[in-house]
């Protein structure tokens, strides 16, 4: 039986547009596993499979359960240790890490003040009260307050990825020749703003757009999907 | 014969601060590997081991000549196998170059911004005038011009170093259980302060103190040398 992968969803179903769930969708394209996707609306994440309080990802792999990205990562590198290597060694599995908070605080907050409206856009209506419900208490404010007083420009996106920029003048991938699970990491909350907007907010002339661009194109196109509808 | 390193001194030959050294010296120490140090002031980098643009550190080890703290870790694990790793496997090896980037980007320039004039002041006066004709001409202003209108706060070194205190909260080292070359690689900016301040300038309740501390005191307390002399 195939893995099933939850995922989030749009009012329209194939909009799929989760940072965290996209990082497990190339997690598995690396690794050449075929996938059923099970879309899951805002409303519907926690209870899944079971759950009370799930988050996406989650994976359901023969008896296995497995939820978040990373774990999901460890997950199959160590059940299908044949496939391609999403970490190649120890040292890669602990340094992801260090991208993952990087991405945490200097990455995700600008695409969230970018695209907060956007994401509520794409939502059903009982999806948009539950994200609005949800968001408005964890910032202290409303929607249209937070997009206004705390907007992010596609500027302050090139500014935030200026490490990634800096070391892809040594080599193409963070994970050197080829990419790893830490390219994921990254290209997850990028491809959240791509998959709302329809456009990557990268400066093209840029060696990040490169590099997104190649990821987008890897694995048969994996990344071409689930962008909203025009 | 035991390797010689070439690192950077003040006017005190004891007083070693520069950022990279360090992130040789416990590379070195990582492996037990025994070294002699040769402290060169601002004025002897150029020509170490007969170079005429070299810069710290520089390596001898035999026949081979090696420069710049990143080749010498690989230089080292190819060379000395037998020896605990810098990187844990080809993963580490190129993700090393994310925490590179981030630190280079981050990192260093608040520490620039911290602590100039008390580089220069550690210095001999032929080293002082030499440090303050490069920089001046990078910085394109006067040391002085430069300290006071780009002086950076401990504050703006706790918020660089956000995504490292992040990190912290799940594991104990960059490397995972225990340090890598990727934690000399930001170990080193903060040893550069503290040898020319005396003081880390970290929020001492932080988690990325505790790292901070823990990697001064390992290896017999290899990171308690080369500060100043109060």
């Amino acid at each position: 039986m195939a893995m099933k992968l939850y995922e989030l969803c749009g009012a329209d179903e194939t909009n799929l547009f989760s940072p965290h769930c996209w990082k497990t969708r190339l997690s598995l394209a690396h690794k050449g596993l075929a996938f059923e996707t099970v879309p899951v609306p805002f409303t519907g994440v926690a209870t899944i499979e079971g759950g009370t309080n799930r988050k996406v990802p989650v994976l359901r792999d023969g008896d296995s359960v497995v939820e978040e990205s990373y774990a999901i990562a460890l997950y199959l590198e160590e059940n299908y240790p044949e496939t391609p290597s999403l970490f190649r060694g120890e040292g890669g599995k602990a340094m992801t890490q260090m991208v993952i908070a990087w991405s945490t605080v200097h990455i995700h907050p600008v695409i969230a003040r970018m695209a907060l409206l956007d994401i509520h856009d794409r939502l059903a209506p009982i999806d948009q009260a539950f994200f609005r419900a949800t968001r408005e208490k964890l910032f202290g404010m409303t929607l249209e307050e937070f997009s206004q007083t705390r907007a992010a420009t596609p500027a302050d996106l090139a500014a935030a990825l200026a490490p990634l920029e800096n070391m892809l003048a040594r080599q193409s991938y963070i994970g050197g020749e080829t990419p790893l699970f830490a390219d994921y990491v990254v290209f997850g909350p990028l491809q959240w703003l791509r998959t709302v907007q329809g456009e990557s907010g990268l400066p093209q002339d840029g060696k990040v757009a490169v590099w997104f661009n190649s990821l987008l194109d890897m694995y048969g196109g994996e990344g071409r999907k689930g962008a909203a509808a025009a």
